[in-house]
C-alpha cells in the first residue's frame, strides 16, 4: 500500500475516521471537540461518502443532553451513531450513556478530554470528563497522539461494531486535538476491508421497526433487574479480545502495532510509569533518552481502559519491574486516581509475595492542560529513586501549601537533536496562527519532514495572547509540550517586548525576528535592557521586519500574517527559500481565490517584499553590557502584585499553590492592571469631527 | 437525657435532619426520595422552625439539573442548601456538583440510593448513582438503618459546615428510604448545640453580597488551574477528622457510637466482609448468629465512602484476618467494583509482604433492589473458605450464562428468635400498606417493643401486588431483607391463591387470615389442592374473614383495609387485644376525623363487627392428602412461560440469567397473558342500559 501522508490535527483525524464509519453524527459543539463536528459537517455538505457509500447524516441538537439522547434514539433505530464532546458535555451525556451500554447498542464517542469546571472553568486537556464516565458501561479506548488517533479512533469504530458495546475514544483536549502532525491517512477503501459486515448486518436487523415491534425500555422490579443487568457480561467479556484483534489487523494495514497495553523500554526495566494519553509520548521521549544513557526504566501506554484487563496488563511488565508510578490526569477524593487504583488491584489480584509485585505509587500531572514536559518526567523516575517515594504527589506544579509536589528541571531536553523548533508570539486573530498552520502543512505535505503544531492560546480568544510552537525534524516527533528551547523565535507585535520574556530560553546563535517600525537606532531606547542584553550575550541573529509598513504597502492595512510567514521561511531556511515562495504563492492562490484577484495580488506582493525588506541587525556589541535595572516597585494591591502581574507576563506558571485561594473566588476590578497596548494604531479623538460612535474606544 | 422514640420510615428520618440543618430545600422529585421533600414541604407549609428559628424555604424546580443548580445559588448567597434525589436526577446534578465542590460550598444532598437505567429501567434500591459521582469532589456518608439515617445524617450536616465540603449522605432505596422503624429521635435543640455557629457564621460571611463584589466562577488557563485545584487539599485531609469528631459527639448525645469505618465481630476473625449501606445490618445480623457458633468472621460497616481513609480502614481490620470479600451494590466494567478497588488499593499502601496482606476479592449484590439475606451471607463466608475462592461472584441470582454465582439457601434464618414475622398479600391501592403502616405505630409507640415494616411494591402501583412484611421484637430489628419464614401470613384477596404461592415458607402452626366470601364446603372447591394441603400438614391456624361483606354492611364499600387490620390486632395477639382497639379507634378518629363523624363511625363500626366474625376455619385433617395434580401444560410462546409466567406468579426470583436478552428487549403483546381477575366484583353489561361510557372495561 502507497502511504499517503497528510498534515493535520487530532480532530480532523478524528473526523475522518468518524465520517467513515457512521450513518449518523449528532452534535452539540463544546470546546475542544467543536471542530470535529464543523469539519464532518463541512464534508457532508460536500457530498463525501462515507464506507457504506452514503453521506453521513447530521443534527445539531440542543445540549449535549440532547446529542446523546439522539445518538440512542438513532441506534435503537439500527443507524450507526457518533458525536464528538468533552467536559461537562460529556457529563450531560451519562444517563444515556447507561442506557446505549444496558442495550448494547455500538455508539462511538469521540471525546476531546478536557478539565470539568470545578473552582474555575477550564477549557484545556486532562481527564476529569472520561474518568467521570468509566463507570457507565462504555469501552474506553484512548490515543495518545494524531496518528494514533486516526487508527485507534478507528479501531474503536471496528470493535464496537463487532463486540455491541459502545465505545468512547478519547485523546487530550487541546494537546492532541490542536496539534497537528504529518501523519499517515487511512483510506475509506481499506477501512471498509476491515469491517465485519455480518456485525452490521445483525446491528441493522436489530433496529426498531413497526414491522416487527418490540418492548424497549421496560421497568423491572427487584425479581429480575438484577439478572438482566448481567446478561450482558459475556459481551463486555469479549471487547478486550475484539479489541486486541482490530488492533492486529489495523498493524498489518498500517505497519503501525497497538496493543491494549503497550509497554516501551528496556526489557529488564526496575522503574516504570504507566499513564494513558499525550503523556505517553513524552514519557517513551524520554525513555529513549535515558535508555540510550543506560537507564533500565520503561513505560506501558494504556489504550483499552475500560473493560480493564488486568491480565493484559500484567502480561507486558517485565518481571524485573520493582516500582512502579501510575500517573493520574485527574482528581478524585478516592485513595488515589481511577487508574492507579486499578493498577494496584491488577496487582493484588497477581497475588504472590507482595515482595514479588512492585511498589506502587501514584503522581497527578497535567490537569488543564498544564505542561509535562521531560523534566517532570526525570523527577517523576527520580521519586522511585528514593528509599520511600514520595506517593500521591503532584508534578508540574510548586503545591507550598501541602506539599505534594515534586520539583524538576524545566529546560531538560530529551528530544533527538535533528528537530528545528520555532516559537511565535502573536496576537489573537492577528492570522500568526493560521499562517503557522499553512507553513506547517506546506512543509509538511511537500518534503519527507516530520512536523508539529501546537497553539497555546488565552482564553481571551481574539486580542488576546498566541504562541505558535512548531517542531521540524527528519523522525516522528513525540514531544507533547511546549517549546522552551527554540532555535527560532518571532515576535509578531513590537509591544509584547515590555511585557512578556520574548526570549525566555532561546538557544545561543538562534533566530529572532521582530515585527517592529524601528531603527538600530530607536531599538537602543525601545528595546528593554535584558532583552538588548540577552540577544547580544547569546549572540542571536536578529532580523527585524516593518510587517506593518509592508502590508500597508501592498493594502493589506494590519494584516502582517502572510509577512511574518515569508519572514520565517527566509530565515529559518528550513526548506530552500525558492521552493518555499513557489509553495506558498501556490498556497495564496488556493486561499485567497475566492477573495478576488485583487487580494491573490496584494499577498503575493506582501512575499515578494518581505524578501527584500527584512533586515539583519547589525547590533553593537556593547548591549551585553546593558545594566539591566530592577522593575520599578508598583504600588499594587497584593493580590495585583503576587498573582496577576505574573499571570499577565505569561509567568503563572511558576505560581505556587499558596497564591491561590481554595474556592476559586478572585477579587473584582483587575482589568485595569491588565492593559497591553497592542494596538497596531491608536486613534487620537478629534473633537470637532466626533459624532459620539464610540468606535475610537 | 430522655430517649424520645418514634416509628418512621427512612425518608422521615432523613427529612427530620435536612429540615433542622437547612436555610434552602430545592427539590425535584424522584423515586425513591420524593417523600423527603413532600414531608419538608408540609413541615414548612406547617411552619415548623429549622435550628435556625426560621421555616425552611422551598423551591421546587424544573428537573434535577435545575435543583442542583439552585442548590449552587443558595449556597453562594450564603443559606445551608439541601436537596433529596437518586438515580438519573442525581446524575443530572454532577455537573453543579462539580462546582460545589470546587468552590467549597457545603452542599447537603440526601440520596436514596437507587439503580440506574442501563438495559431497562427500576425505581429499586442499589449504589450505581452514588458511585456515577464518587469522583465529583464531594464527601460521602453511609447508612445502614433508619436510626442511622437519622444520626450520620446529622453528621453530614455538621461536618459539610465545619469542613466546607460538600457532602451527600445516602442510605439504600426504598430498603432503608420506605422501611419503618422505631428509632430515637433528635430533637433540634440538641442538634443546635453540635453546631460549630463560627463556621456558620464564616459560611454566611462568605455569601455573595453586591456590597463586596467578588469573581465568582472565573476560566482559568493551563498556568494556573492546577494550582487552584490543588489549593482545597487540607480541606480535603481534614474530612475524616471531621466527620469523625461529629460522629463522637453525636454518639455523646445518643449514645450510639460510629467511626469512620465500624467493625463488628470476633476479635481475631479469619475471614470478613467489608460493605456499605443496608447490607452491613444483614451481614452484621448474620455475625452475631455465626459467632454464637463458634466461627471467627467480622465485618467492616463502610460510613465515610470519600474522602476515603485508607488508614481508618486498616486501622480496625484485625491483624489475624486471611481473606476480606468486599461487597459491591453496582457494576462497572473496571477491574472490580469500586469499593473493592478502593480497598485492594488501602491494603497496596499498608505495603510489607503480601504473606501478611489478606486475599481481597470481590462479590456484586443487591442490584435493582435484588434480596440479600442470610443465606447469601453465609455463601459469601462460605466462598472464603474454598482454596481458591470465587471472584468478582455474583451473589443473589443464578448466572448461568457466564457462571460468576455462588449459590445459597434462601430460608436460612438467623434472627435472634423473639421477633414475629407477618407478611401481607395487598392489592395496589387497597389499603394494605396505609393499614400496615397504621399497625406498626401502634405497636411501636404505645409498647416497647421494636418494629420493622418494608413494604414490597409491584411497580405497577395502583392495582398491582403489595407484600407487606412486618416484624415485632424486643431488641433493634436488623433483618434488612424480606419475611421468608412467616409465623403470619395474610391474603386480603381471595383470588391471589390461584396465583401466588401464598403460603411459601410458612412456619408449621402460623396462623394464616384470608378475606374470602366461602363457607368450608366452598373452600373445597375453591381453594387449590397444594394450599389445602399446606395449611393441613403444617397444621397452621387458618382463619377466614368474609371483609368484603363487612365493609359492605358498615358502608366501606370495598375498602377492607381496616377490617383485615383489626383481624391482625385480633389473630395475632402481639398486644392485648383490648389494648389494640383501644389504640385503632383512637387512630381511626385522628385519621378521619376531617372526613367526618359518618366515615369515623363506619370505621369503628369496621372494628367491632370484625371482631365478631372471624371465623377459625376447622378443616379437615384430610386436607393434607389432597392430591396436588401438574399444572396443565398450556400452549404459550417459549418467552411466556419461561419468563413471563414465572414473573407474574412472583418467581422472578428464581429465573436464572440465560431467561434474559442480553440488551433488555422484551417481546410485545404479553399483557394479555397476565389477566389476574383480582377485582372485587366485576360489571355485567347491561345493552339496553348502556351509554358507552366505557367505564365498565
Amino acid at each position: 500500500m502507497l502511504k499517503k501522508m497528510q498534515t493535520l490535527d487530532g480532530n480532523t483525524a478524528a473526523a475522518h475516521v468518524a465520517y467513515a464509519m457512521s450513518d449518523v453524527a449528532t452534535l452539540y459543539p463544546i470546546t475542544p471537540s467543536s471542530p470535529i463536528g464543523e469539519i464532518a459537517d463541512e464534508w457532508a455538505a460536500m457530498g463525501r461518502k462515507n464506507i457504506f457509500g452514503q453521506t453521513l447524516t447530521i443534527r445539531q441538537l440542543q445540549s449535549e443532553a440532547g446529542a446523546a439522547g439522539a445518538v440512542h434514539g438513532s441506534l435503537a433505530a439500527g443507524a450507526l451513531t457518533t458525536t464528538f464532546t468533552a467536559s461537562q458535555g460529556l457529563l450531560l451525556m451519562i444517563p444515556n450513556m447507561y442506557k446505549m451500554a444496558g442495550e448494547l447498542l455500538p455508539a462511538v464517542l469521540h471525546v476531546t478530554a478536557r478539565a470539568i469546571a470545578a473552582h474555575a472553568l477550564s477549557i484545556f486537556g486532562d481527564h476529569q470528563d472520561v474518568m467521570a464516565v468509566r463507570q457507565t458501561g462504555f469501552a474506553m479506548l484512548a490515543s495518545a497522539s494524531i496518528q494514533e488517533v486516526m487508527d485507534l479512533g478507528l479501531v474503536a469504530h471496528l470493535a464496537a461494531i463487532e463486540s455491541s458495546v459502545p465505545f468512547i475514544h478519547f485523546f487530550d483536549g487541546f494537546r492532541t486535538s490542536h496539534e497537528i502532525q504529518k501523519i499517515e491517512i487511512i483510506e475509506y477503501e481499506d477501512m471498509a476491508k476491515l469491517v465485519n459486515w455480518d456485525a452490521v448486518e445483525k446491528f441493522r436487523k436489530r433496529g426498531a421497526n413497526p414491522e416487527r415491534p418490540e418492548l424497549r425500555g421496560s421497568a423491572q422490579n427487584p425479581d429480575i433487574y438484577f439478572q438482566g443487568r448481567e446478561a450482558a457480561n459475556s459481551y463486555y467479556m469479549k471487547v478486550p479480545e475484539i479489541v486486541s484483534s482490530y488492533m492486529k489487523k489495523v498493524g498489518e494495514l498500517t505497519g503501525r502495532k497497538y496493543k491494549l497495553f503497550d509497554y516501551v523500554g528496556h526489557p529488564k526495566a526496575e522503574r516504570i510509569v504507566i499513564s494513558m494519553g499525550s503523556s505517553c509520548e513524552t514519557v517513551e521521549e524520554y525513555i529513549n533518552y535515558a535508555l540510550a544513557k543506560g537507564e533500565r526504566i520503561g513505560a506501558v501506554k494504556v489504550r483499552l481502559y475500560r473493560p480493564f484487563s488486568a491480565e493484559s496488563l500484567l502480561s507486558v511488565i517485565p518481571a524485573s519491574v520493582k516500582r512502579v508510578t501510575v500517573l493520574d490526569r485527574t482528581k478524585e477524593p478516592g485513595p488515589g486516581g481511577p487508574l492507579y487504583t486499578d493498577v494496584s488491584t491488577a496487582f493484588v489480584e497477581q497475588g504472590g509475595r507482595m515482595g514479588e509485585n512492585p511498589l506502587v505509587i501514584n503522581g497527578r500531572y497535567g490537569l488543564g492542560s498544564k505542561e509535562f514536559n521531560p523534566g517532570m518526567i526525570k523527577a517523576v523516575f527520580d521519586n522511585m529513586n528514593v528509599v520511600i517515594p514520595k506517593n500521591h504527589f503532584t508534578i508540574g506544579i510548586e503545591d507550598d501549601v501541602t506539599h505534594t509536589s515534586l520539583s524538576w528541571d524545566n529546560l531538560m531536553g530529551v528530544a533527538p537533536g535533528d528537530a528545528i523548533r520555532c516559537k511565535f508570539w502573536g496576537l489573537g486573530s492577528d492570522g500568526t496562527v493560521g499562517a503557522n498552520k499553512t507553513a506547517i502543512k506546506i512543509i509538511g505535505n511537500n518534503t519527507p519532514k516530520y512536523v508539529q503544531g501546537y497553539f497555546a492560546y488565552d482564553s481571551k480568544k481574539s486580542g488576546g495572547i498566541t504562541i505558535s510552537h512548531l517542531r521540524f525534524g527528519n523522525a516522528p516527533i513525540q514531544s507533547a509540550y511546549q517549546i522552551f528551547s527554540p532555535e527560532y523565535i518571532a515576535c509578531h507585535n513590537p509591544s509584547y517586548i515590555h511585557l512578556y520574556d520574548i526570549l525566555e530560553g532561546i538557544k545561543p546563535g538562534a533566530s529572532f525576528v521582530l515585527n517592529s517600525p524601528w531603527t538600530l537606532e530607536e531599538m537602543e531606547e525601545e528595546i528593554p535592557c535584558a532583552m538588548r542584553r540577552t540577544i547580544a550575550e547569546k549572540k542571536l541573529k536578529f532580523y527585524n521586519v516593518n510587517a506593518v509598513k509592508i502590508a500597508s504597502e501592498v493594502g493589506l492595512e494590519g494584516r502582517i500574517s502572510m509577512i511574518m510567514q515569508t519572514a520565517f521561511f527566509k530565515i529559518s531556511g528550513i526548506i530552500p527559500i525558492d521552493d518555499a515562495v513557489k509553495y506558498l504563492k501556490e498556497e495564496i492562490k488556493k486561499m485567497f481565490g475566492k477573495k478576488g484577484e485583487a487580494v491573490v495580488q496584494m499577498n503575493l506582493d506582501a512575499v515578494d517584499k518581505t524578501l527584500d525588506s527584512i533586515v539583519e541587525v547589525d547590533y553593537p556589541e556593547a548591549w551585553a553590557d546593558a545594566v539591566v535595572l530592577p522593575e520599578p516597585e508598583l504600588d499594587d494591591p497584593e493580590f495585583i502584585k503576587k498573582v496577576l502581574r505574573p499571570i499577565v507576563a505569561q509567568k503563572g506558571d511558576s505560581l505556587p499553590v499558596s497564591a491561590f485561594p481554595p474556592d476559586g473566588i478572585f477579587p473584582v476590578g483587575t482589568t485595569k492592571y491588565e492593559k497591553r497596548g497592542v494596538a497596531i494604531n491608536v486613534p487620537m479623538w478629534i473633537p470637532e469631527n466626533c459624532i459620539q460612535c464610540n468606535q475610537c474606544s
